[in-house]
């Protein structure tokens, strides 16, 4: 299933995307979608509903943040071999943990704001795993079973602020630089989490291209890696890492993202993201 | 006022300490210790209850944490110089901001939980700042009027989970490295959050002793710096450095709480917190 949140901000609406890609209202049968809806038997009971009898949503709402209510968001850097290159930064032997501050969540295509003081303002196309059940000290072979679903995530950065001290959270939470979605789609549309095309595109010029095969952590290894060290609670999103290709990366001379911008993002079964930079206005 | 939740996890009440230290019921005009109740207006409509009419709540119920729905956690790393010193890191020139999984919370009294591969357990004896109004790009004279109160925190951490990396959240986020309380004291109390006696004794050992003023940086600093980077909601709460005396930079050897042991903590009017750290006990 592709589930998503559809209306304006803050009064979002919980949604299925049917196969023709219009929106059902699910308002009917959810509250939203949000740790209860993701529980596993919610879950099944949503995927048994007749899709034909939900009422089609008319026109292109605004798409929100596909989950609500999420306690934390967990990031995972430089797990591409070829970005922790890029990056001049040593290739992790355990995945590095790092957080989001919630508030930088935003929907699929909502505008990215950029700061009044950024000025290395970047883009990072990830897998993102929506956690479905408490996870804590759960084991590799098991960890899959405690993912609702997956999402695309930009993990929209500033170098600036990333890198003025030794601890990457400044530069990594800013309001809207967190936009996940346009969907959550459950775990069984996606079979192999590892074989997952990816790409970015910004101004209509491709940046990344990647696959999830290129991961150097499985979706399943950080599941269980992270579940070690903070108990993972339904509606919490991982970011999985970023293949090569970013601002910071680019060669002569590193890219900036500015007012104007516009970013696309796509990965294989998970729909696409489109975000403009916007300058902040209070 | 002194307020707290009382009763066991997950069906604390809202309460309010009187002179005496009763804990007087809340339940009848608040819901809950949340972002509502922050709000100035409703802090005001609650100091001008009159409290001898609200219930006392017999016994000695526990404590849980002081508010709730809590979207995020900050710490300021290093906001001490002689803590810098000790951990043999550079003093900082701007607020070393980081983030605590927010599933760290927990009661002041709320046993310290040792993960089963934890083997550098350290406590941490900060100042907690309970924010109270949304706060973006505030500025620093006006800082203060966008926090509700104070509390004691205790950023426990595990410095090999810590170190492990660069990035410090994995050691800082485990289930139970965040009690905070025992109460939130709202700012009236506190006239000065920048002179503010505070002690911590490991079984009964005093390990920490300081004072606020010895800051390199201010509440209000601190909350309109962290203002610039992350959009500041209410019942967000940020714990503001410690001062020398953690169990890494004891000498000659460093000194790792163990099960068993007894962690005991004090601020100038914000009350103490007594743990105890026990095994993790699936």
């Amino acid at each position: 299933m592709k589930l998503c949140r559809y209306g304006e901000k803050g009064q979002e609406r919980p949604g299925l995307v049917d196969k023709n890609g219009m929106i059902r209202d699910l308002s009917a049968h959810l509250a939203d979608i949000n740790a209860q809806a993701l529980d596993p038997k919610s879950l099944a009971a949503i995927a048994a509903l007749s899709i034909a009898i939900l009422p089609v949503v008319p026109g292109s709402p605004r798409l929100g943040i596909p989950v609500t209510r999420t306690s934390k968001y967990i990031a995972i850097g430089l797990n591409y071999r070829d970005h922790a290159e890029e990056a001049s930064l040593a290739i992790p032997t355990e995945p590095l943990i790092f957080l989001k501050a919630i508030n930088c969540l935003s929907g699929p295509n909502d505008d990215i704001i950029q700061p009044p003081h950024s000025t290395k303002l970047d883009w990072e196309l990830e897998l993102g795993v929506v956690i479905g059940s408490k996870a804590q000290y759960v084991d590799e072979p098991k960890a899959l079973d405690y993912v609702a679903g997956y999402c695309i995530a930009n993990d929209v950065s500033d170098r600036g602020f990333q890198f003025q001290s030794s601890q990457w959270a400044k530069g990594k939470g800013c309001d809207s630089f967190g936009p996940i979605g346009p969907w959550l789609v459950t775990k069984d549309e996606v079979p192999n989490p590892q074989n997952l095309d990816m790409w970015l595109e910004v101004n209509g010029q491709r940046r990344q291209t990647g696959n999830t095969a290129n991961m150097i952590f499985s979706v399943a290894q950080i599941v269980a890696y992270c579940s070690r060290y903070m108990t993972l609670l339904p509606g919490d999103v991982i970011c999985t890492g970023t293949p090569p290709g970013v601002g910071m990366g680019t060669k002569p001379e590193p890219i900036w993202l500015k007012p104007g911008d516009a970013v696309h993002l796509w990965i294989d079964g998970l729909g696409e993201q489109r975000q403009t930079v916007v300058a902040y206005n209070p």
